[in-house]
């Protein structure tokens, strides 16, 4: 475990250093858990010349004492700039990154005044955040275990779906499943829409109930050691209106295009074309406004984005999320949305639920309403 | 509830035309929610003069449509820098204003970039999320509740706060009563520490299971139409060790001594240190190592900040915890959270909840724990 961060500390010198500067600021939770291993949600990280420093306040010192094994810690009793600037000056730097996607314009400001005469604080060209975006076989391990909870948390509700169900009681049943599973928590607010409301790609659950012939969208995750799961499924009731079921096949098309482009060293960019054409083809281009997938790990949202404006190249060890979608206003959406691992000679779904939940008509079976 | 909105639009107009600003651009979703009512994750506003701009994908298309009154909607279809300067050029603006401490080192470079020439793009000295501090009725009313549903949730299973339970479940059953009760969900992710964890501020639950003569500190709230409560208490097991005990009463009268100071007009800082003065007479002051307190609302923390280096000044209409602690590392720690609400006349404490859940021995009485 030890090693992983010092590691992953390794690689984030290298890209401060591979652009000329002697350190490297890191702010942001994420990050800062990937490089130390700590969990709490207040700490920096300094990385200088064969030295580093973990900061935090007072309210984490046991934790990072606990948690943080490869840096030395430091506790921030004034302001945050005051004690980077006497950080460094133990080192020799004169030239400190930091990443401007997530630094605010004031945090800049202020860390520059305090710099002053001391040291450049400059943005980084390069993505810190996407150091994280090839996972290690530890970070896999988590994955899967966000995807298996996610999953069992949707086979033990699976049974609640059947007419005069709300929305609300479908979420809150599947929130408390995931609480209560061998994981975190929820990994986001879960989405659960029916009927024309699934047609709103982020519908927050309301009071709507599941009519016959209806269809319901399903959109959660899990959060297992700070990992996290994204998936969406669409449960029909009975026998769905007739465009409804055809933008479903569509959909099972667009993302079998998209796993058939998926391979290390595709664009992101040439793998979201591969399904968005299936949908245009169809006819239904104008009703995809979303990108088709994006990383998961210590975010939610993360790199890669596999979206028509990304640069990003699929590599070996990457996870990411594949999920076409259409939406139909005033006619309800489908979306289909699962969490792949870009293996060496192609990508593993993982997981193992069914693509779409049809339910029998008169339905209410268990978990049998999970079988294609 | 649309009179609301347009109110506090034209409190960001003016706050932004007192710096000499024609247009305010706002980027962060608690505020876009404040000026809007929009619920989603991902909307801008840009308020021009005598024109309103409401931003988002279409994603969130039916959803603003749904949700915006106030503001006309423009829907981001491709780089959101290239959306700001077509808007503004039907608008007469040389001076847009940001919030410095919302948006990115990044952004702010790459609006700026597309505005060359169009307009100068600068950080407002005042404090946009400050608007936010004195809550109207409407407010004051989604906080009650999201007070009481928190309390309410707490009543149910303080009955499982008996010797052997583990913080973990009684975290995961007070996270499933919030989400299964009137409110949203969870305000943040629960503390439940026992014993010496208790003196970690922000202890994530663990298995460590309650012993006899042992405390268990929870710090937890519920969030209701996005307000947010947020509460700590602390339950003993049997007789606390002395110094537990006394440590206890401190907190008690550190609390007090806040609530005296409290009333319109007051520096925050002062409130900080009528509390900070109780501790540290005592012989505590190295082991509160946090501010007293920090607004509460659409977001966890807001303005004001009751804290010894801040400069706001209590008003009526402001909501804010109260929340001094004393954590002895290896030993444990005490702390007593509150949500305030400040009147014309003075301080009330939102709640119910007895300030301490003592456990007669043996406990495990349901309600009866949650006496006094």
């Amino acid at each position: 475990m030890a090693a992983a961060y010092k590691e992953r500390i390794n690689r984030a010198r290298k890209l401060a250093r591979d652009e000329g500067f002697e350190a490297l600021w890191v702010n942001d939770a994420p990050n800062v858990r990937y490089l130390s291993g700590f969990t709490g949600s207040s700490g920096y990280i300094l990385l200088g010349p064969g030295k580093g420093y973990f900061i935090t306040d007072s309210r984490y010192e046991l934790q990072a004492a606990q948690e943080v094994r490869d840096l030395e810690i430091a506790i921030l009793r004034g302001r945050l700039p005051a004690l980077l600037k006497q950080l460094l000056s133990g080192m020799n730097v004169s030239r400190l990154a930091f990443s401007g996607a997530l630094l605010s314009f004031d945090e800049v400001q202020s860390i520059r005044r305090a710099l002053r005469g001391t040291a450049a604080f400059q943005p980084l060209q390069g993505s810190l955040s996407g150091l994280r975006a090839v996972k290690d076989a530890e970070e896999v391990t988590a994955l899967r275990r966000a995807v298996s909870n996610a999953e069992r948390a949707m086979r033990a509700v699976a049974g609640l779906v059947r007419p005069g169900v709300t929305e609300m009681r479908v979420a809150e049943a599947l929130a408390c499943e995931l609480i209560r599973g061998a994981c975190d928590d929820a990994a986001f607010n879960i989405i659960v829409a029916c009927g024309p409301r699934s047609a709103l790609p982020h519908a927050t659950p309301s009071g709507r109930r599941l009519g016959r012939r209806d269809l319901m969208l399903l959109d959660w995750g899990a959060r297992c050691g700070g990992y996290h799961s994204d998936m969406t499924r669409v449960f029909f009731e009975g026998e769905p209106a007739a465009e409804l079921r055809k933008i479903h096949g569509v959909v099972l098309e667009a993302r079998e295009a998209a796993l058939q482009a998926i391979r290390p060293g595709a664009a992101a960019a040439d793998v979201d074309a591969a399904a968005r054409r299936v949908i245009e083809d169809a006819g239904y281009g104008e009703h995809f406004g979303h990108a088709l997938g994006h990383g998961v790990g210590l975010e939610v949202h993360e790199a890669p984005v596999l979206g028509g404006a990304s640069r990003d190249i699929l590599k070996p060890g990457m996870v990411f999320t594949v999920e076409p979608g259409i939406y139909l206003p005033g006619k309800g959406g489908v979306r289909i949305e699962d969490v792949i691992h870009l293996e060496g000679d192609g990508p593993r779904v993982l997981g193992r639920l069914p693509r779409s939940g049809v339910l029998p008509s008169g339905a209410g079976r268990g978990s049998e309403v999970m079988v294609e």
